[in-house]
């Protein structure tokens, strides 16, 4: 439905969908999902709709990032924040209160068909952001959830961003931080321990062994070669995992 | 295949898809699922394929809509009829069966890819719907089937249209038949009985409650908060349930 | 992603998702989905990824069919050889090695996303496959895996391709190596023995009865009417079943 009316209002807009499987309700994973894909979105505007608040007072809202290159259109629930961060930061912003541009609902509004979507319709086809409602400052705007790893002495705390169809675990730290560990890591999580091998390739792993692998975002992720770590290690979105250099 | 045969024949068509996840066979699943988005789409043809009835004597069809914003292409089987009302009745029909605008199977004809979506292709390239075939009366068309509620005493038997993907259920009777009851309406199916409060939100249903909201289709749905009412309570399309006044 | 990356280098250049749904690791799979698709497809560039070793030695590489009306693009890996010779086999071949049209990873290179999608975009854009890397004798280019049945006195070993949507179970053979066993074949998998019947179609088959039919794509495939045949048989790719003629 939501192609639908971006082509009703905006027919030779081309619409590229990032992805139809965030859980619903999990603005956690929707913003993370945005973040992985932003950087690789050519300019445009870009639509989330992961809105567990709808119809409460959380805003709708249009950001329109520094550079002018993308808009983003959506909740103010937090979706949009990490996105808008990693593409420059918020210049302009609206909250989409102008009914001339949303559709009319037959029972209460769904705001992806009636707001969101048409708002990015008219902003692709260059209605100026200023015309879909009053400016919000962009210091109001809800910031998104983005863990940080823990220092804990010699260990680090992290905690699972996601686990991805092949079941590769990705954990909110980078390499630099992991590097002074050497080749060998601990890795503890519920009432589990193991050891994981720094490994440059999937091929690396080795039957049987748990793999820490520089992933394609450049963040650590714990793997097994052809198998999902996610499935045999019980991990899921959300999962604290501690890791420790050999004895720590 | 169905995309790469439209573009074969209309390579400057745009195409949107509507659901790929109507269960296999569920034909009253498919209708409901064109009813529900046709009204947000743009003019143009709309193709549906759900086809139980493929290669017997169920006839193929191309019908255009009274006012001739669209073409609706299937199976004559009740796939498109309640969405053909919804948009204004039919106006002409063919059966498509001049075999220049078909392609050749290998096989037997797998209509979706041989039949309708070249018919779909054409016919969004200009060709007059009065070249794929010889007319058919519209009346001579097949109903769908479109469940209403039925009214029992001070009750309402009611039926599952639809469990969306948050779990919603999805009843086949709008407020307007509902109001009457109240605030509270007990609600049974199967040998269960709940008590249901009627919301404006789902922010309005309260941990623990069942709600009755209008959906987003001007439709009434049970609702629980940030769960699945149709996981919770058992219920699927197609299941009767009945609603009556508390201490009905 | 894959997406983003394209239409950010060839914005004007149409993209179709032949298959979201092959299963990880499986480069038989997805090979056959190719081979399924490709003879619908318009002229153009063809990109499959289904990459176990991904930042191995495997070559990545573009292959342009003989008559120039299409280019393969991905791994080297057997995956796309099948679709390859399906639609008049190899004509030129490079490996992509020209750091000019890939894109810079922020850790290990994801190829889908830094190495074939853009190289699919600038082919579709008209950079000819030469400016991509070196040229690779097609000759060299890894065979795709197409099991091929055997004839075991009167009986026929074939093997399971594809268990579809519907649960149909297609084997590698077609109708001409069956017509000599008449209108009821033998079929032996695992344990297990049952009797199919020939049918047109799958109104033919009948409640309790296995079917086995020619399908659109002129193999043969067991089916039941209305009902998986995959999972009541439980067949899935790649088993074994054997036909043999009544009493065979």
């Amino acid at each position: 439905m939501v192609h639908g009316v971006i082509r009703s209002i905006a027919p030779d807009v081309g619409v590229v969908d990032i992805c139809h499987e965030v859980p619903p309700y999990d603005v956690r994973a929707g913003s993370l999902t945005l973040v992985r894909a932003v950087q690789y979105l050519a300019p445009g505007v870009v639509l989330g709709v992961v809105d567990p608040g709808v119809a409460t007072a959380r805003r709708a809202v249009a950001v329109e990032v520094a550079d002018g290159e993308a808009i983003f259109v959506g909740p103010d629930n937090g979706l949009l924040a990490p996105a808008v961060s990693m593409v420059g930061g918020a210049g302009r912003a609206v909250e989409l209160t102008q009914v001339a541009y949303q559709l009319a609902a037959p029972g209460p509004t769904f705001a992806g068909r009636d707001i969101f979507a048409p708002a990015a319709a008219y902003l692709a086809r260059g209605v100026d952001l200023a015309e879909l409602g009053p400016p919000v400052d962009p210091l109001s705007l809800r910031p998104g959830l983005v863990p940080l790893p823990r220092a804990e002495g010699e260990a680090l705390a992290t905690e699972v961003l996601w686990v991805d169809r092949f079941g590769n675990v990705q954990l909110n730290v980078g390499p630099d931080e992991v590097d002074a560990m050497g080749e060998r890591v601990t890795v503890r999580w519920a009432e589990e321990i193991r050891t994981a091998n720094r490994v440059e390739a999937f091929e690396g792993i080795g039957p049987g062994q748990l793999g820490l692998i520089v992933d394609s975002y450049g963040l650590m992720a714990l793997a097994l070669d052809r198998a999902s770590a996610g499935e045999e290690l019980g991990l899921r979105a959300g999962d604290l995992v501690t890791l420790t250099p050999p004895g720590g």
